[in-house]
């Protein structure tokens, strides 16, 4: 990125100055304004490579070096770099988000299918993925929508007892759908005075939002700012792990945590300063000398000698072939991005029933799970010999059957409790032996299952792995014992 | 800052071959023992611009440039740098920590009323706010003292039961004083044996102590060590988040949690080595592209065109209008940051009553409430524009409103088990069931909050969030209704 | 490291185009192929120093600058760099791991009887200290030894009632010993397919492990990669926390967590870029400005003129005089790195009774924890006066002090579980009680004290703090209150 700096190093910091790359006349109108008004958002798009090549000249690349996946771009598009109009204009008859400002037609909001006029591999692989679907998979299959709700439910005491009364949108969009993606629709205009007369916009509900799941005012799904954040639309900050710790971070899903105690991870923080964050294709060895998150689930990876190492995918379940989160029992990858289509044995929209038996029809077989651990395996042997991820692998799948043994147990008790009138099943997430049986797999097999899959010791033992399991396991035996057997709640 | 790194790549690395920059012969005599006793230290200060710049040369700077905010200074302490005489001789009468040190009058800290001999806008404001305030703000507050000393008394098994015997000074410094500041004074001296013979210092209390309310021997409050660590002054270290996360970190005000899994924490993480953190003023977007705690709630804004986005304040509570951490209730920012004089409805040393009603006359109204939250709007539209922001904030609004209600019904329930005597009120702070109340606002709902306020998704949902606060709000009554009614501890 | 960084901006990336350092035929030959098959290994090794530099350049620094500690290197080691045959292929009659390659004789891992060619006096260091012991001080303790096994076995439900199981090597191997090392051995031989036909290699127990007491095939212990991973054996790695947090952190042991918001975290963590990683010997305040786990526990120090501060160790309790985690109480440090041999008044191999009595004969005397703590302050005194250092000490034996009275508190409760028949105390470690019990010690008091060691008040308090210890060692009370006298489990 040296050229790049150097650019802006000589270049003076305002936008009127700027100089060289091509500006349409539209988006010079934008930066006239915003970057006044905003100037920190138009900096951001300074700094990126949008603001510094055209699309012509992105196509002059070698295919492998390419950061666009189209070889034809509507006309008008090619010759100028990518700004504001460029962008906040396409295909303004499917955005419900489309106004009048100023005389020029802009969304609110750029949609994958924006993006996909330059990008089109990126979003069709996106598009079929869970991350593209995690809205509708909470919303839409009641048994998550049951606990997305129980979870943030205000309760109050009437008569000295507590009563829920229910979970708000508001609510959920700050903490589930924060990444989960919110539902953003146009519900008719606002008015706004400015310095320059009276502005009015679309209405937006359940806005801002960036989670990966997002449903846009043009009906499409995801949110492709999640990870390419803000208006700079870095690789590098796509390709650092921060970015995917925004949401796989906490006890429910402690990937970040794992990262951060690994040999990986230490080796990421101590020397990534010294790394190639920017070059593509991204070089094992060369570029980087160990695995981020984007590595080992999503970018485009040669040899320093430009042997592929794997193709890029934006479905970052692409290299997966076990589910290890989210739910009480591993089990295959879906075969489908919308897991709200499944159904158990039991008839739920679940990937396995409550004793743990798969739905198989609805996941991939042992055939494509053997691929796709085949590739990742082969990621692995970048740097690791045969021996060592063998061994590797197979502690995991050790791992994945122990922590499916011991959900397995507390969903046994939990059997108990319910049986014995201790709980009351018709909402399975509400009640607190019912919290202690969701953390058994929701926190701390999921943790131990992760710690093992990216070598995070501490993560597997105290931090809400083993010692939390074992522990909470004999805690719900022995709340069960404590209780009459005929007690009802 | 690429001239001081320059000057020192150049010049020797010792003290005895420094050249250049003028330095006091009494600053230089203390340099000839030092650098040999404490390297380490004088290293520090020689990386500082206190040894690099003089303050006539700090005047010759734009008014907007300068880090100084005087144009006056006392003779002598113009033209040398600062160096160790400089600072640790001023307003030797006021300190009780003066003492004859070979011929010297050395203070042994330096306090705000040093600093602000060059400084002093910056300690007028800190003078007033809430930090300065700290120690006593716990200490002289009845209800906040019981609650130290009760998390940090030691206990004892006496027949069988637990006997509480006490909190030390000590412990006390060790945690809530390691923040808030202890009580810094002289109690005598004690003789030390150097190579150099005897040397005779003051006796200090509660010493070493850098907590941002210490109380000093000169009796002013405040350490800006604190933030401006050790003999560097480093105006990067106090920009970045480590520096607040010192203290405002942890289940009970994990402000640095949520900025590290938000989008502005992963833009800093990703990019900060490519920002300027040292210019003044600050320019968004060109210096930084995603805020650090020091951009929202201090620091000297301007867009790259040098308009004023925010001016300088070290008063660290002056761009907020909401306090949302550290009580059971949120409530407007108070209008003294001696907090300790509060009196709510109920007469007790809070800013709200039990059932959350605030006590308004010592609270800022909404019109200063309405101003301060327009001045942190408008650092937000330096990036973003007014539908994000408002949309940003009415989501705060309502998070504020729900975790209110819910610590309401926490409270609510507590008081059930006051009133049934399942539990003392005497102390409220001490059995588990309290414990558990405390950590429904301390804990849960803070976390809930600032997630909501700074864009922390997990930290609003499985990390210390709604999980946690209704699993144990439940928690509450299950352990109220599986008591007998009547008992009394 | 500017030369370094230079010879690989100019040369090619690929291993063919490699010229200067002179490189072993064997290793060469090792190249051709492992450069295809493992780029990313072998673009490691050539960003290490061990690529760069023949023994007999290392030979040529003046002694205090050397990264080696013998004088003499075995023949036809002395004029190559040190490659792949160099290092694997070393005392291979005492390697079961050795096996025939394309005719190399080939250990498949490296163990510290091999790094000692080169570096004796570190090996030598190493082999005493706790870290080598770290398997054996867990495996040949049956009390550690139950601990592990209790918090890592499966359970069952069988007639409505939890039965342990047992844990499994595996999971022993992703837990507890993922940190303190595992036992490789050869266990027969596996045959690969490959691209070049079937390759034979041994087939090792419990692998891949990187633990630092690791039990290699050659019957050594230890395993220098973790500390000095993979191929780059990287000086700055192993300087930053990072490394060293791959274990010691977590509620069991949080010193990463401590550091992080400590002033010295801060000060690494918004300074670190700025500081000199690889020079030999480390200049305080020259080469780095606060403190990093080497710093204090290993690394060769001077100051910028050159005087000794520190000497270099690789047994990391050599500068401890008192063991603050891991037990129920603090001791002094154990005279042996294998504590398995140490006997309490008790019998037990434990270093304190169960009231906390250290086990005098096994542990080093006060004499000896004054020397210890005279080196440890002096480090100190780089940066802080006496009074400051003073000052943090008594401290930290205050907490010492008040920890071990709370932690005897806590066994006193648990004994009087376990005379009422509440606990069965044949395993201490199983039943919820105990595991209550566990914590007091195990996270909390280690907490605290590290925290306190360290300056982490956070730490100290809310974050497995005092808050905890005290509301938890009220739960042990009430849960005990809460049961009939006679009840047995």
């Amino acid at each position: 990125m040296a050229w790049l700096v150097s650019w802006f190093f000589h270049a003076p910091d305002t936008v009127a100055a700027t100089a060289g790359p091509p500006i349409s006349k539209q988006t010079q109108e934008c930066l006239n304004c915003h970057s006044q008004f905003h100037p920190g958002l138009v900096q951001d798009w300074m700094h990126s490579l949008h603001s510094q090549v055209t699309p012509a000249q992105a196509l002059n690349k070698k295919p492998r070096e390419r950061r666009v996946s189209t070889e034809t771009f509507p006309e008008g598009l090619k010759d100028v770099v990518v700004g504001c109009f460029e962008c906040h204009s396409l295909n303004a008859t499917n955005h419900a988000d489309n106004f009048d400002h100023f005389d020029f037609h802009i969304n609110v909001g750029v949609s994958p299918p924006d993006c996909q006029v330059c990008h089109p591999a990126e979003v069709q692989e996106y598009s079929g993925s869970k991350k593209a679907h995690a809205l509708g998979n909470l919303q839409k299959n009641p048994v998550f929508h049951t606990m997305v709700d129980s979870i943030t439910s205000v309760a109050e005491i009437k008569d000295g007892k507590l009563i829920p009364v229910g979970a708000s949108d508001q609510t959920k969009n700050d903490t589930c759908f924060g990444c989960h993606g919110s539902r953003v629709e146009v519900v008719g205009t606002r008015t706004l005075s400015t310095d320059l007369g009276d502005v009015v916009v679309p209405k937006l509900t359940n806005w801002p939002n960036q989670g990966v799941g997002r449903v846009n005012p043009d009906g499409s799904r995801g949110a492709c700012t999640a990870c390419h954040p803000r208006h700079e639309f870095s690789i590098e900050v796509a390709r650092k792990p921060f970015t995917c710790s925004q949401c796989h971070m906490g006890p429910d899903v402690p990937a970040w945590e794992v990262f951060e105690e690994s040999k990986h991870g230490n080796l990421f923080h101590s020397k990534e300063r010294d790394w190639n964050w920017d070059h593509v294709p991204w070089r094992v060895g060369q570029d980087f000398r160990a695995p981020t998150c984007a590595v080992c689930h999503c970018s485009l990876l040669t040899s320093p000698e430009g042997d592929l190492v794997a193709p890029r995918t934006h479905d970052f379940g692409a290299r997966l072939w076990v589910r290890l989160f989210g739910l009480p029992y591993t089990h295959p990858q879906p075969k489908s991005g919308d897991t709200s289509i499944i159904r158990n044995r039991d008839g739920l929209p679940l990937p396995t029933a409550f004793t743990g038996e798969p739905a198989s029809e609805f996941l991939i077989d042992a055939k494509e799970q053997a691929r796709r651990q085949g590739v990742m395996k082969g990621l692995c042997r970048s740097c690791h010999n045969r021996d060592w991820v063998d061994g590797h692998f197979d502690k995991l799948d050790h791992t994945i059957r122990e922590t499916d043994r011991m959900t397995r147990a507390a969903t046994e008790l939990m059997q108990i409790a319910w049986d014995r009138g201790l709980a009351d099943k018709s909402n399975p997430f509400d009640e607190p032996i019912e919290r202690r049986w969701m953390k058994q797999w929701l926190f701390y097999a999921n943790s131990i299952r992760l710690g093992s899959a990216m070598g995070g010791p501490d993560q597997t033992s105290f931090q809400t792995g083993w010692f939390d399991l074992t522990t909470h396991l004999r805690e719900m035996q022995e709340w069960i014992d404590s209780r009459p057997k005929s007690q009802r709640p």
